[in-house]
């Protein structure tokens, strides 16, 4: 079958899917469908008060205390200047955690808080200190009323002006989810003041189509529109917001603080969780190249690679379903530095062990080892920074999360 | 560069690897060099009295006890047709272990035991009701006067009297292992009475040389001669025992008891563990391409993969040292019907937890899902083995080494 043949048959079944996600989508407030067997995956054990203290491979003995509880599913984190710290909830609130106090802060968007959907990252704009701008991510619903419950991922900044969100502000709008679900979305400031998006396109081949805002890295201005130099502007049937291509669910973004790269964590399907770095124009390949299968046992691609797609820096089969990342950088943990740190998420249907995942790269961001952390705990760890103390902190993905702080024991 | 350039580049470097790794070697007695660095690695927890009991993704209540303890690094275990249990240790003592008690049985083959040459697996002829025929793979010195401590996989047989192993012949022997270390070994006859053997290459391009007995999977006749209709017999510069290639380091095999389908657990470098469906005359790509990376950490191959190079059936990164495998079609576990057990044998210098892992698989022989098992005792788990009971059993390569016989709770 050649390129062409199997891009319409790929095209074929996800229009398919498509019209049958939305077809099968539940009128408001039907009971949900009973699942058909019992949930796979062993209980999670309830947390403990903690702290937990762990030796570690590299003998950095840590102590894991739980900083703050009652989050709800929190999604993402960070410091302000004055030390206070504002944490998103997936379902739409947006929390300040200062000297010990939790307190909710208006005016954050409206926002489509269904499975993988709602608010998702924040960030400060670069030169916060003067403007006190904060950007943020989430899922909305497109308003059509052709399709109910369709879904787009949106970019909104807001000033902070110390007690609420103020001055909000949509910068950007994608084209609409093809299937409900919808999928994640990081935001992150280069050095260069200069805004990238991640958006996924986990279900359709809208990470393949040049004209969708869906399955990219996106670089934008501070005010929403495209960044200059952007490496498919001018060219027919693309975007000018478009930086690279061929993402399936980038669920983790950061920069290297120390070279400046630019790393995103994408997850597979079952089995092909990447790290990717980000380089201007190239394509990532989803979903006509992938190291995984899908759900029901086929391989996603009859091969796992092809030339002109970019291999990622790291990948893993099974899957880990991989979260927030971050480049340890302090001084803190000596032998961490400048260690990736990344969340996983995997536990209930799909068996595992939720963890966080240490991976050693040498001076060329080549890989060396990986240890897992905090296994037993088994808290699906949503984000994970470093904070401005040089410790590292965790968020869990949970009804009931929390916030970790990860601190040396000596 | 072209193939030819890559494969002379690559002969040259392994040439110069090898002549480095022999003259390198220490004088015996010597005293071994200090490592630069404290080991890497969090403690293994000594293990416990058991039974351990634990909830596994599926509901099967499982219980883990230790059947037989005092095993110095076993390696591979059988049942014989009276119950009895023959269990080979690395350093190449055989036991038999029956009615709780454990005996030596004398008349093993002298092997080269260092690393992780030594005594491996073992298995009974098809016919071994009437003959007591026993098969094995070892490692011994080839005695080349040229090169003290040159060492070559070997694969031998004896009758089995009762108390010792009698009439003991050398069947096979390959050629040497260019650098020092060598590989695993499994046997395992078919249907048909055929053996195969597997034989790994890690280091060299040995796996992709017709004409050398390393980095294959070997199809013998049970008198150690080529299998009639092997792949390439009569081609020029192929050795008639090659049933396949381009294997690294094997430390699986198995026939599926329902398809008959040959599976072969192989080991990737830092990164790049398979499963492969084992078919005659393929080629499994070692060490041309690899999902792996060595352990300074570049990629083996500038791609994952090629045209003409099998794909594995499964395949893990990171690396979880895996190690032997079974499919397990008992009923005393109804839930685990047809799933592959795998073995891991990952901790200490490469940061991880030692397990066992449960796969399911479709009846496409396409992954579903995995789980991860015994994590928190971390012992490296060497073989993996149904029982004549329909229980599961499994050995620990460890200084003091054990049997584990898992049941349900039930």
């Amino acid at each position: 079958m050649s390129s062409v043949q199997r891009c319409l048959v790929l095209g074929l079944v996800l229009a398919a899917v498509c019209v049958a996600a939305f077809a099968q989508q539940p009128p408001p407030n039907a009971a949900a469908p009973k699942p058909a067997r019992p949930r796979m995956g062993i209980e999670v054990p309830k947390l403990g008060d903690g702290p937990f203290v762990y030796d570690t491979a590299e003998h950095q003995k840590i102590k894991v205390t739980i900083a703050a509880r009652g989050l709800v599913h929190p999604w993402s984190m960070l410091w302000l200047p004055d030390g206070g710290m504002l944490i998103t909830e997936l379902r739409g609130k947006l929390k300040l955690f200062r000297d010990g106090a939790m307190k909710e802060i208006p005016g954050t968007p409206e926002v489509r808080a269904q499975g993988l959907m709602g608010l998702m990252d924040i960030a400060l704009h670069p030169n916060y200190a003067q403007n006190h701008l904060v950007y943020f991510s989430y899922d909305k619903l497109t308003g059509n009323p052709a399709v109910p419950n369709e879904a787009q991922l949106a970019v909104g900044r807001a000033r902070f002006d110390g007690n609420s969100l103020v001055d909000r502000q949509e910068l950007l709008t994608t084209d609409a989810y093809r299937v409900v679900g919808g999928t994640a979305s990081r935001i992150a400031f280069d050095r260069a003041g200069l805004l990238y998006v991640t958006s996924g396109a986990s279900n359709t081949n809208q990470a393949q189509e040049g004209d969708s805002l869906l399955g990219k890295v996106l670089r934008l201005r501070d005010d929403g529109t495209p960044a200059p130099g952007n490496p498919f502007a001018g060219k027919p049937g693309f975007r000018p917001e478009v930086y690279t291509m061929g993402h399936r669910n980038q669920l983790g973004l950061t920069f290297h603080p120390v070279t400046g790269v630019l790393l995103s964590a994408e997850h597979g399907p079952d089995g092909g969780d990447e790290v990717n770095v980000i380089q201007a124009g190239r394509n990532y390949g989803w979903p006509l190249v992938s190291f995984g299968r899908t759900y029901e046992g086929p391989r996603v691609s009859e091969n796992p690679w092809r030339e002109g797609i970019e291999l990622p820096l790291l990948y893993w089969v099974p899957s880990i379903a991989i979260s927030g990342i971050a480049v340890y950088t302090g001084d803190k943990f000596p032998a961490w530095k400048n260690n990736l740190f990344v969340g996983s998420m995997r536990v209930g249907e799909v068996p595992g062990t939720a963890h966080l995942e240490r991976i050693v790269l040498n001076d060329k961001m080549e890989e060396l080892r990986r240890e897992m952390l905090l296994t037993d705990l088994r808290q699906r760890i949503r984000d994970v920074r470093q904070g401005p103390d040089g410790n590292l902190y965790l968020l869990t993905d949970e009804e009931n999360g929390v916030l970790f702080r990860i601190e040396p024991t000596n």
